[in-house]
C-alpha cells in the first residue's frame, strides 16, 4: 500500500463524535546510505560517507548531488558508475569514483574539520568558508513579474502528493520563466541535492544564468549548495534565516523570498531583478 | 539590531507599486560547536563532536540534550561542567564529562556506525536500532479534549517572535494539561534537544508520565529523541512521516498529530488516549 512518495496507514481519527478508523496518506521517510568506492595508492576502498533520511525517488541524483555539494566530486568525469545495492527497493547507493579523483584529500580535510575548531562558528569567519565560489558576474536578469507566478508554477509541476504540501520542492528556472526540472523530498536539502545531482549527471553544471526555486524557507545550507552549483539566484517561497542572508550577501548571490500575492522581499543581489 | 531569536535587516520589498526599503525581522540561525572534554586512560582529551545550525538561546541545554540523545552521557552526574567558550555572544560550548563516564566506547561505536553498513537502512532492521528503550507501561492517560487546545496553549507560551511562525517549539505537558517547559529553535530537533537537556540538568529524566508536544511535523529523529528521554507520548501539530509511525508503533510510543479544529489522528499507542 505504498508508492514512492507516500505510505498509507490505518489510523484512528478523533472527531467530536468519537473515534473511527481512517486510511491516512503520509510522507515517506526512509534512510539512504551513500557509499563510495575510490582509489588510494594502488588499492580500491569502499566507505560509507553519509546516511540521510529522505523520500524515495532519484536516489542516484541525490547521492551524486550530495557528493558534489560536499566537495567529494566536482564533475561528471569523476563518476565511473552509480548503482543501487541489493535487490528490490534499496536504501543503499554506491558511487564508483574515477581512480584519478583525489578522494583522500577530501577525507583528511573532513577529518580535520570534524576534529578541530568549527570553521563557520562566529561571524568573522563566514567569509572564510572554503570551496564555495562567489556568484558570477553574468548577465542574469530576472523579471519581477515572474516571481509572483512561482508558487503556482512550482505547485503545478509537483506530483499529486507533493501538491498536498507533504513534500518540499526544488526547481530550476530559466530567466524567461520556464521550469526545466523539479525534484521533491521530505528534506529540503535533499530536494536541492537531487536537482543538482541530476544536472551534474547530464553535464548541466555550473548553473550560471539559471535560477533555483524552492518551496521552503532558505537556510545557510541551501545558500551554500546553490553557490556550489554555480547558481546566481535562489528564490524561495518562504523566508530566509539571518545566516542565509549574510552568506548570500557575502557571495553576491541574489536571494529572494517571502513571496505573497502582493509582495516579495529581495534580501541580496537586487541588481539582477528587472522591475 | 538583533535579539537572541531574530535579526533585523534592511531589505528591498517589491510590491505592484515598485520597490521600497523596509526593515525585515528574520529568524536567527547561527552555528553552535559542541565540544567535550573527557578522560581516556590517564589523560584528559578535548574533542569537537558536532556543529549544529541553531537559534541562539539555551546553548547549554541544547548541548546537554544533544549529548544525551546521542548516548554520550546518560545522567546529570556524567557532567562536571557546561560552559560557553570565549567572551560575549559565543558559538562554542564545552561540556566537561566525569572521568568515570566511558566516552571512548561511544566514540568507537560511532566510528563503526559511520564506517560500516547503515544500522537503520532497510525496514527489517528498524527493530534493531540500539539504545532506544521502548516506551514504558506506565499509567499515562491523555484526555482527548485536551489535544484540541494544544496549538493555542503552545502559541500562548511562545515568545512574540516565535508566535509569528518563525520558530519551532517543543513543550512538556503533564496529563492534566499544564505546559511545564517550552523551548524554541529554527531546527525542530534542536528545540527538542534543548527541552530534554534542560530536564536532564534539573534531574527531570526520564520523562515517564509526561507528554512531549511539538509545533512541527514528526520524523524518525523526533521519535528517537522522545524515546531516548523516556517519554510515552509525542504529540505534534503537524503530520508524521512513515518512519515516525513505524518506529513509534515498534516501541509502543503514543504518536498523535495533524491537529485541526475538528479532528486529529492517533497513529500509534491509542490506548493512552481517554475518549
Amino acid at each position: 500500500m505504498s508508492d514512492s512518495q507516500a505510505g498509507h496507514f490505518l489510523v484512528q481519527r478523533h472527531t467530536h463524535d468519537g473515534m473511527r478508523r481512517v486510511t491516512d496518506t503520509v510522507t515517506r521517510e526512509e534512510p539512504l546510505e551513500i557509499r563510495i568506492q575510490y582509489s588510494f595508492k594502488d588499492s580500491r576502498r569502499t566507505e560509507s560517507v553519509a546516511v540521510t533520511m529522505r523520500t524515495p525517488g532519484a536516489e542516484r541524483e541525490l547521492a551524486v548531488g550530495f557528493l558534489f555539494t560536499e566537495g567529494v566530486i566536482s564533475r561528471p568525469q569523476d563518476i565511473l558508475d552509480v548503482r543501487m545495492l541489493g535487490s528490490g527497493e534499496s536504501n543503499e547507493v554506491l558511487i564508483e569514483i574515477h581512480p584519478e579523483r583525489d578522494v583522500e584529500s577530501w577525507r583528511l580535510r573532513r577529518a580535520t574539520l570534524l576534529s578541530s575548531a568549527c570553521g563557520i562558528c562566529g561571524k568573522t569567519t563566514i567569509e572564510s568558508i572554503p570551496e564555495v565560489p562567489s556568484a558570477g558576474g553574468d548577465g542574469l536578469q530576472i523579471p519581477a513579474a515572474l516571481i509572483y507566478d512561482l508558487p503556482r508554477l512550482l505547485t503545478e509541476r509537483q506530483t499529486a502528493f507533493g501538491q498536498s504540501g507533504g513534500l518540499h520542492a526544488a526547481g530550476l528556472m530559466t530567466p524567461d520563466g520556464e521550469l526545466s526540472a523539479i525534484f521533491e523530498d521530505v528534506g529540503r536539502h535533499n530536494a536541492l541535492d537531487k536537482l543538482i545531482g541530476a544536472e551534474l549527471l547530464k553535464g548541466g553544471l555550473p548553473l550560471t544564468g539559471k535560477v533555483l526555486i524552492m518551496s521552503s524557507r532558505s537556510s545557510f545550507e541551501l545558500v551554500q549548495k546553490s553557490l556550489a552549483a554555480g547558481s546566481n539566484a535562489l528564490i524561495t517561497i518562504g523566508a530566509p534565516s539571518t545566516l542565509a542572508i549574510e552568506f548570500a550577501r557575502s557571495r553576491g548571490l541574489t536571494l529572494i523570498g517571502f513571496i505573497r500575492d502582493d509582495h516579495f522581499n529581495v534580501y541580496s543581489g537586487e541588481w539582477r531583478l528587472v522591475v
